[in-house]
């Protein structure tokens, strides 16, 4: 597929090939910051009816490209899609959040889920992305993307979302080989799913660890470490970008991880990063909130953050996703200025 | 004050004096964790009715040294008290949070501010220290504590709580100098405030920096760092302890900040810091749900947590909050593991 591809910035990058200008794309880039995206949504009776509509998943998935010029699409889906397909149906609810009808307490619950296939609602996704790489006809890469274990681990057992996920840390302790059980089924799905993503055309995926905060150095080295590597070596055919959003704990294990790139928060020490893992891709890693500010102070945030991470090997992003009531102006400013960086 | 205490463990490990073991006491200790604070909540109207009464703000500040044989009480309050005596109310909704009658937008807003003074709620406080340091007759010392001035200026321009306080980063970076004159003012009061926790009684204080996690090294050198070292040189007669949750990225600044002890959360790198700061003692940084799972485990756990830190400058905590439903025999073990610790 990337042989085709009329922007091989990103993918330059994550093989660490020399790129004239770092590629930028920004988490949650299809959503509300955009007049295109708020027009569709008014008209659907939810969040869950847009992913359900693979031309509609389609649309919003390009819309970024043609109106903010970012050099990669990211397919617009969720990461609870695949708890969903493994047999634990889920809500959105407005301002809430998502919200699970039942959760996982017990051995019983975990034999329950199956393992995901793509008989289920993960149809639509990747029908998505056909349409999807279809349409964008090499213009720009498209990435996939899936939860990782841990992270869909949290939903499952909480239920909904939580500012220290301690239900799911009490699972690991009170009943480790359990949790074990759980984390690889899910690991499992995600690996058919995420395969299945790059074989519909996905050019490279990301996976996102949004609760790695929660833990600690040792509780990622037993129940995190061996499921996301599992992942990476199984999981062919395109470059994997690994967020570990909040884990700061292990940054000194990037080398080890079989990731092409990682995506860092705003407060991660990138120095070090790039000292402890000088081939490894980095991405990220501005505050979504200096968006609020002024054209002036973002042109020279942007500017001070490609110098920190160095122009090569690096992936312009934000430390997390855009939020929904940014201006628009800003977010375009932002990228402006990464196009306009000349080495 | 601290001549009279028959328990030094504390005074010395902040002092950076041999200790014969680690003195431990636990964040929220004085709660719903405890079977005699439960009844004594339930015949109140709310958790401020309780901080208002200082009779019986004693009683519960005196309870986990009576049940548990803690090395230290902390007085029963809230970071909030001190917003409020500088004219911002709220009430404590239960299973929700705090809730601000009124949040800060504009300078208008923060002209309106009073800086704090014991003619307010804060009295409440102050008497019930005094009611406690009598009562305890110097059992063991007596904690006092604020909020750090970034953490109450998060509340003040949200109004309430959240997971990423975007509205407060926005403010940081859209009007740099009114956050400053708004962090001035809450460092004013929460001057005032701890030294008269000090001239009241307390033996030692703690400033809880609950929300830093969200900021990053430049923002803490650009809007924290000058207001809680202004509070550790104004503030006297006390050792003192800052607690940076969530401040992964400072702590190669603790030898700069003018604070006795540091507070750690359960996934900090320990080892680096004992050897960026190795004349600062730590505090914590036991994984507060680990408490959910056995005696065996939590024993376990403990001891190699004062393996970690090393059993002298080092004050045996949680790296949070004692969890509410948290049995109540799993926090005994913790508390006399650490107590039958010979070096």
């Amino acid at each position: 597929m990337n042989s085709s591809l009329k922007n091989d910035l990103l993918i330059n990058a994550l093989a660490g090939k020399k790129n004239n200008r770092p590629p930028i794309w920004l988490m949650r880039q299809a959503g509300r910051i955009l007049p295109q995206y708020r027009a569709i949504r008014s008209k659907l009776s939810g969040f869950k009816a847009l992913i359900a509509n693979p031309e509609i998943a389609c649309e919003v998935t390009i819309q970024p490209v043609d109106e903010l010029g970012v050099d990669a699409a990211i397919i617009f889906s969720d990461i609870l899609v695949v708890p969903e397909a493994m047999g634990l149906n889920y809500e959105l609810v407005e301002k809430k959040g998502p919200l699970f009808e039942r959760t996982v307490k017990n051995e019983r619950d975990v034999a329950d889920l199956k393992i995901a296939d793509l008989n289920s609602n993960l149809a639509d996704t990747i029908k998505a992305i056909e349409l999807t790489v279809a349409e964008l006809n090499g213009r720009v890469p498209l990435i996939g993307f899936a939860g990782a274990p841990w992270t869909i681990f949290c939903y499952m057992i909480e239920g909904k979302g939580s500012k220290d996920f301690k239900l799911a840390r009490r699972m690991l302790y009170e009943q480790p080989e359990l949790s074990k059980q759980l984390l690889t089924k899910i690991t499992d799905s995600t690996i058919v799913y995420l395969n299945a993503q790059i074989a519909a055309g996905c050019s490279a995926i990301q996976l996102f660890d949004s609760w790695l905060g929660v833990l600690s150095e040792p509780l990622f080295l037993e129940f995190v470490k061996p499921e996301i590597n599992r992942i990476a070596k199984a999981v062919n055919g395109a470059p994997k970008i690994y967020f570990p959003k909040g884990g700061h704990f292990i940054h000194h294990h990037f080398n080890d991880l079989h990731f092409d790139g990682f995506s860092t928060d705003w407060n991660m020490p990138i120095e070090q990063i790039r000292q402890n893992a000088p081939n490894k891709t980095l991405q990220g890693n501005f505050d979504p909130a200096i968006l609020y500010s002024n054209p002036s102070h973002i042109k020279k945030s942007a500017l001070q953050m490609i110098e920190k991470f160095g122009d090569q090997r690096y992936i312009a992003n934000l430390g997390h996703g855009v939020y929904p009531d940014t201006p628009l102006d800003n977010v375009k400013c932002f990228v402006d200025t990464v196009k306009a960086y000349a080495s």
